[in-house]
């Protein structure tokens, strides 16, 4: 977001591109130079380190061309917070590099103002990035702040905590088969999964709340089996969850058990947070879900071993492999 | 490039990738935690702020395909770290985002061989990114650290000061128009100028070097006069330059006149740095380009007003239109 870079490269037409992303400093924003330099430059609160993550999105891989661009800009930003939440990192500042096929200021303003509205209520501030011609793809860099010692991890889960996952699961996954032509349902319980796959809301707050009360987190992006084995893999534990303790909205809740169990167990794109804690911290883990607005659910154990079990409510085995999230893959 | 993303947005071929990316932590580095984890965590030196930034590279725009991939990966990192040699920033740390069209093992090994190879030289550790199917694509987002008030800003020119510019200039936009088939060369003479295009050496000591000794500062990535007008801007101030101490490889100043002054003027990917500093610095530029080992050249004075006056070394103007660096949009 240079001006070198808008201005030289892709000509005069890119120069017009970063004015949708160029804004005012806000008050007690980190950042101390934002764009229009070589680099900006971020201030961190003393002693904190840098908690940062990439995430790339290409069209029609993780969103369709369909998509309205105001949702796509929220996304784009959603899914880096996410992983800064699974972190229990404070957000700060983030870049954003994004290829156009063309210069469309309508789909440039609509793009900005879904992105600015969730940058403005997670506190994060744009702070540079690069504009080219090119396929649409758009990659964000969220940079967070955490102390030492504090942020959580993958691998910090031990036998006897107790497994929860934030929000509900599945429905953008259900969204998906829609789009894909495998599943019909009626015009408002399809604006209702669709929108949690469009809008999916990061969990930063939950995250912080977390810090100090959960022993290890991850964000599921990928799916529920794939994401925890993350987890089980980094931790060196197993687990057993409950597939039928598995949340899930009430329009997931009407379909067939076995489309539940593929959307809550192998869904992708939930963007919650699967997270562990001792049964001591059973309480805290609930006073942070409150505090941060959130709801959780207790889902499992974490055991020795290496294993993942999935049951059902009555404890019977739950059949079938449940790979990781394949997007727009078939 | 954390486990999640790799292994479940792309399938299994792309986890094979992330391990053409993961390396075990060298002593010293500032990485915290590396990839694996929802977020890398970088330590900063104790009173630092954190300098930002993002380079989008796209087939056929910013690069060709025939470029060799261990060349690519140096470029990729190169740009970047020029950004940060710009604003005197030391190299921390990275995330690299890649969209590939198919997983090709031979190409993936040089692309990293050439990656690591500037990373290293440069102490800056790659942190995680994302990898993905998609049309060729490499966004690199650079993170270094600056002590408050050090960094080299567009905005410090001030009347009086000297401008210089390090290395020589336009070596690479004459390979491009070989690739263009506009000039012809012999292929020693060919290979010479395509290494500047390809392998281009960031001047991050130099940036380092410079800090407390130069007023200003951009790294040349769109062609001097485009570059120098960013400068000016945000200076608000005016330069003559002289167009005949332009410095410029053996190569180049054996072309025809026109040919050198589109170069070196308007050549773009020289990835040089441009610079100011009062008179009474001028031993002590001379003296940081000899620590760094790169020379540098004084190419002309900033002026008040507005204007940039090219002249040539009889003082006379110099005509023409010189815009920014088009890459390959033709």
């Amino acid at each position: 977001m240079s001006e070198a870079r808008d201005g030289g490269r892709g000509g005069g037409e890119f120069a017009l591109i970063a004015r949708h992303f160029t804004r005012p400093a806000r008050p007690g924003s980190p950042l101390v130079l934002g764009i229009g330099d070589d680099c900006a430059l971020v201030q961190l609160a003393p002693g904190q380190q840098l908690a940062v993550s990439s995430d790339l999105l290409v069209e029609g891989r993780h969103f369709l061309s369909t998509v309205a661009p105001e949702r796509l800009g929220h996304k784009a930003l959603a899914v880096n917070l996410s992983d800064l939440a699974a972190c229990g990192a404070e957000p700060l500042a983030f870049t954003l590099s994004i290829a156009l096929p063309r210069v469309d200021d309508d789909w440039l303003a609509g793009f900005a103002r879904g992105l600015f509205a969730l940058a403005d209520a997670a506190g994060i501030a744009l702070a540079g990035g690069d504009t080219t011609a090119g396929p649409l793809a758009i990659d964000i860099t969220a940079m967070g702040q955490v102390p030492p010692g504090a942020a959580l991890l993958r691998s910090g889960a031990r036998p006897g905590d107790e497994l929860w996952v934030s929000g509900t699961l599945g429905d953008a996954r259900l969204a998906l088969e829609v789009f894909r032509g495998t599943v019909a349902l009626a015009g408002e319980q399809f604006e209702t999964v669709r929108r949690a796959m469009e809008l999916p809301q990061p969990r930063y707050t939950l995250g912080l709340a977390l810090r100090g009360v959960a022993s290890a987190a991850i964000d599921l992006s990928d799916g529920l089996v794939g994401d925890l084995g993350h987890v089980l893999r980094r931790s060196r534990v197993g687990a057993v969850v409950d597939a039928d303790a598995l949340p899930r909205s009430a329009v997931l809740a009407a379909q067939p058990l076995a489309l539940q169990r593929l959307c809550t167990l192998a869904g992708g794109d939930d963007y919650e947070l699967l997270f562990t804690a001792p049964p001591a911290r059973h309480d805290a883990v609930q006073a942070a879900a409150r505090d941060a607005g959130v709801p959780v659910t207790r889902i499992g154990t974490v055991e020795a071993g290496e294993a993942l079990r999935l049951v059902d409510g009555r404890g019977a085995p739950v059949e079938g492999r449940w790979a990781g999230f394949d997007h727009f893959a078939g």
